[in-house]
């Protein structure tokens, strides 16, 4: 595991304003989950603020719904095949994480836990908007608690160390673009 | 200017999968504007929605408000120098987008402008949530035509041919990354 340190909520934007794919990990009673999600973004920045989008189908919707809390965690290239892998299958039946050999740690604020080898994690309460859940599939979250790996995020900015500790963008069909090189406008 | 093609409806969404910054361009009457756009990402696969965060401060939003249209525009690093120009001044009282010197040209549907030297086009009508956009200042909006340039974006791929030609993702203070190489995960 990765080392990680607060980041200072006002922040925490800036953890997926370059358009990361995220993982969404989730836990309610004794289950819980793990899926990726490309389509996610800041909403806010104080209190921060995301949107994410959690199918109907998946049994992450069924847990963030029952427990009004996820994470969104930010892999690394390192992971980016667990990535896929937890994309592609669902939950239903068996523990995901577990079973794509993801590591995982204890949030500070929510239940839902942290996924090892990301690079960042915003804890987040669902901020409820009913409507919006059942005509978009749509979520929005309040940031409560935010990390990262202070190697590759310090002082607001990303530095991003080598390439295998990269944020992932996913494209389709199993191909993702790495974040490429930074460069002054 | 680049080359133009559509891009079939059910394959609009993967023109943002990958979570690059745009330019929201709009028009209202003898008005029209650009901004840029770190928050935004797909909503829906078919028919294709976006959700693009457009604060209550600004001139697009009067004109996005006023049209019930916009159009999102991806543009290539190129003109990263005029996507960070448009997101740090405001088009009140000038026409901000001969003002930074874009060019720009005629939409298929819409009445905003499809900016030039973008590599990718979505042409959009906003899909009415009047709560969300005064709680959020989020719009979503449902695509009714998308362009790419065929040396980008083709047969629902993105390959970039070169450095400038690729899209941007902002980080903060000025700077950006490239979208960075391809990998199968």
């Amino acid at each position: 595991m990765s080392g990680r340190v607060a980041v200072p909520l006002p922040k925490a934007y800036l953890l997926l304003n370059h358009g990361p794919t995220v993982l969404v990990s989730s836990a309610h009673g004794d289950r819980r989950n793990v899926m990726a999600a490309a389509w996610n973004m800041a909403l806010d920045f104080d209190p921060p603020k995301v949107a994410v989008v959690i199918d109907k189908s998946t049994l992450t919707r069924e847990l963030v719904e029952a427990s009004g809390e996820f994470v969104l965690n930010v892999p690394s290239r390192r992971i980016a095949a667990l990535t896929l892998a937890v994309g592609s299958e669902s939950g239903r039946g068996i523990d995901k994480i577990s079973k794509v050999g993801a590591g995982s740690t204890a949030a500070a604020v929510v239940k839902a836990p942290l996924i090892d080898d990301c690079l960042a994690w915003l804890e987040c309460r669902v901020i409820p908007e009913p409507h919006i859940q059942k005509s978009y599939d749509l979520f929005f979250g309040e940031v409560v608690a935010a990390w990262a790996d202070p190697e590759v995020f310090a002082n607001g900015r990303w530095h991003f160390p080598d390439a295998q500790r990269r944020s992932i963008h996913y494209q389709a069909g199993g191909n993702f673009f790495a974040t490429g090189e930074p460069f002054d406008a």
